[in-house]
């Protein structure tokens, strides 16, 4: 069994009868009835009209929500070890024109207020200098650490005071609704999120992240942009039909609840061996070579991620069974 | 029954059943074994070493083509009402970080060599004027159009001469090879193509395009650049898994052929209607605004081209009896 | 003597003498006490509040005038023969990040309103065309041509119609203002213009030339603009001493009409020959190679222009007696 | 007096009087014999045949070399207080099109090639992370700190052995050779610099710099940049003329080395009160807002750099006695 990445999970069999439901003929690009009622139905399930874009990538919906909150001459905050600044190859810089990404400490791959507000002051507000419009969060983090609906508030306080919007990277979205247990308007909207990338890929999706303006007038151009940047498909019932599937009947809770609970699992065999506390579906455990290299003998997958590190991703379709013989094999060790 | 665009179209059967079976978990990204498959799938067709790369939209495939074969202070040749000067949203200027696409002008949205020797005649070689670094053509073109591998093998010559690259938009190429009932290679590389973009979506894919590089040095970073476009997709393997299922058994070749046949069939009914010869799997036929109201309140679905001209565009699940009421509409009138 | 161009000509002496004495040390980049009295030196021109900015070249003023006009995304419309379309380069879209130049037909490199119109017109509304944002003319024209007030108005009045920003090319524009001789309003902000990049170095300028928003809320992020392209010169002021040096007693409109006059002086010698009347400093002149061959053994400096055809380009420092040399030599021919 | 910086000084005497010698007209844009002669001048001073821009400032210099160096999807290592990084406003972004800058540390700016060697180890080779393609160091660096041709040497070795080009920012390399001593060929291309921002404004220059790549090959579309970016002045031999004649009689030298003489003045009077060594023609000093406002009540211009900090600029007009009173007034504190 493989803990690399939920990346490489398959998708929930739901999601592929919508695919075969999806298949007659429809109007192109996001003119068929599937796409039009994407923004519906995320309006119903946070409580509030938003503006709903599906997308082909996590990369893509983050690039795009940066570009429309961020001019071509601003910069943006981010954790140091955020997907954005990391991982996405520069699509920030490349959708925004060039913005500037700052990179922000904090343990876990979280931020709190201060680090923000220092940052900040640390600007001269002259045109020399590139000026933060934005900031942007990911929850659950690069660490599988998550924000509290508290958390966030404080963060968009200071956000709203320093004239940064609030961009939620949610591509564990999911993850983090889980283990918080709240209403998803409660770690988003509610707690002055104006951008999410809601992930579906990682949760049971084949090819469909979403995109949620929570103040529709926000998106702009973004519609736009989607279509400059290659991702408006022509047959975009297939997008969209993904994304409803996962959102009917909870699936995308469900999934998420099944993912942070092998996770859960795994992580009370480890133990002391973690380096932060399970939150989502991530772990890191320290473990020596040797010891890495016993897993990797009994047939478990996984990265290391430092020295003496070793990254474990549980997905949603992991069962209980499915983790039962790493987590033995952590015991064991 | 709709003529709108074969982007509406239905995805094959295969298509779907490829993903069902690409479904267990692989690699991330275009590490499965499916996207590693595909550059030697491709290369078993073309008869020669190439690089291929999935990608979700024919507009993606276009610009990441134009972005490997033109610096951004560079031109590129095409037709005037080409998609990637029409339609496309500015992406080949995205994409080419702000590249000039250069209109030319021919009948059927076709090039001949004369008008790209005289524009880039026109052109001086000076610091002041953006220089033309290649010429994209459209296979079959906006209009329906076929390029033989002859006049294609003229324009390529004129480009090399030139200094020109060769791309051709392949949206409709299956069409194009049907028509010409020639091998691939005949109407590409051989015929002096550098780059193809090769659509499946049209002929009977559900959300994946090949883009090909018939020298893979000429690929540069267009892995890095799909990456910073959010275009590399985790679950990579269901893009692949679409190509591979329309080139076995020859699907693609057979889709096309069927949408042209069908499109025969109404070129036939039209007869002395259409506007153009029909070479592929659109038809542009002259009807006055009443007769155009006629067909639609028989049911029949297709977009105004211009005063007095309608488009129809058949695809790959039209079966003879599907565009036989329409035919017989259209002698009627 | 040469005809090259006016791009050539010396600065003006009292420009000379500006540097001098702007020479002590000021405050650096914009906050001199030179530069900050731009702004006001132009309101009091123009007769309103404007927004004015020194940058080095008319493709820098251009570029950042249309920067400020077109998103990313946009397009604007302009000549097919004009500057910023065949001679700076794509400076354009570099500074636009990828907008389009539309170009558009007309004799003597101007437009009208019908063709505006019909272009706009032939352009879909929907997320695929590239949606112009702005027209952009040139006054006096790439061909030496004016429009008149009227003229312009016209343009204007079509373009608020449809959504458009004006953008004046203004490299010769005083040359336009002494032809017209009406005040620089009048062929400006009353007809509707609203940015002007008005040229100072053809004019007896070194490196100067100012950018004019005629709404200063128009600006929006220029000033950063110009800071991000390397324009912001450290030592402002002596940008800034440059064109107030040409502001004061008039000088600007004094050479302008020196220049126009060199011009008429030649136009009425080539007489028939002519290919446009004469309005600016610009002449077309019809000559046969072997005639541009005797014109330039005798030391007359110009360009060919097309098969029988040269440009012949007087300056502001012209005067009769270095004029007459060519006009005789013209009537000879 | 004032030592804010020494972007504000005067222009040197010779350059203005060379102004006045280039005045007659001549070829437009880089056409003229002055900037034709610019190459050669600098390959004189080097001692070695290399490719020389004229620009208009440092900001413009730095962008276009990096621009030269790295593609759209790259990135720049470079010191968190580079200049690049903290005062362009984005214009590397800009220039090279969204490339990366990631910020190293380092004591006074300056970098050591172990935090090089590390940061490169910590990027993983993949197609998800920005891959470094250059290295940019500033001498004398923003503290005023000067790197030896031997440490310019183990970080160019460092650049070579792990693929990155290196650059230098030389806003102030005159003041760097000034206080080395060594020939410029020294601590430039002889100890591994590929290109140079040669600054001369803040040297006695009115508003030219040069960009010097000591291998012309590397300049690749160096001059279409410029001319895209607006930055190929008209009368572009009033650039190539301050150049030259702060080239000649190695003034450029000779200020540098009255700048740097000042400096040491005023560093001999702070004494303790020196944060960091003085090395070039900038000071920071340990002084209370108390003594600081004494010190401006006293006449004297100066930034507060940091709580309890000021920074001292000199220029290159500064003479003993124009240094003195602060001198004086520092010992007296």
């Amino acid at each position: 069994m493989h803990f690399f990445s939920d990346n490489a999970a398959p998708a929930h069999g739901a999601v592929l009868e919508a695919l075969t439901r999806a298949n007659p003929a429809d109007a192109g690009y996001d003119g068929d009835a599937l796409s039009r009622s994407l923004s519906g139905a995320f309006s119903a399930l946070f409580g509030r009209e938003v503006a709903a874009f599906w997308v082909t990538t996590g990369t893509a919906a983050n690039a795009l929500a940066l570009a429309a909150l961020t001019p071509p001459h601003g910069g943006v905050f981010c954790h140091r070890d955020a997907h954005i600044n990391c991982d996405e190859a520069g699509a920030p810089e490349f959708y925004t024109h060039g913005a500037k990404l700052i990179p922000l400490d904090g343990p876990g791959a979280k931020l709190v207020p201060e680090t923000v507000r220092a940052a900040r002051a640390a600007i001269a507000r002259d045109v020399h200098r590139v000026q933060p419009h934005a900031l942007s969060i990911t929850n659950a983090t690069e660490y599988g650490q998550v924000y509290t609906p508290d958390e966030i508030a404080a963060l968009a306080e200071t956000a709203r005071a320093e004239g940064l919007a609030l961009h939620m990277d949610g591509a564990r979205f999911a993850n983090a609704v889980a283990r918080l247990g709240c209403h998803p308007a409660e770690c988003s909207w509610r707690a002055g999120v104006d951008v999410l990338s809601f992930g579906f890929v990682k949760n049971g999706g084949l090819s469909a992240e979403a995109l949620i303006f929570f103040d529709p007038e926000r998106a702009g151009a973004t519609r736009v942009r989607i279509k400059r940047a290659g991702h408006l498909a022509s047959k975009g019932r297939f997008q969209a039909a993904q994304i409803l599937a996962l959102l009917e009947e909870e699936r995308w809770l469900e999934n998420a609840r099944a993912a942070n609970a092998a996770a859960d699992h795994l992580g009370a065999a480890a133990g002391a061996r973690l380096l932060l506390p399970v939150e989502a579906n991530e772990l890191f455990v320290r473990v020596t070579a040797e010891e890495a290299a016993r897993l990797r003998a009994q047939g478990f997958g996984f990265y290391d991620w430092a020295e003496g590190e070793i990254r474990l991703v549980t997905a949603w379709h992991h069962r209980p069974e499915d983790v039962a013989p790493l987590a033995a094999a952590l015991r064991a060790l």
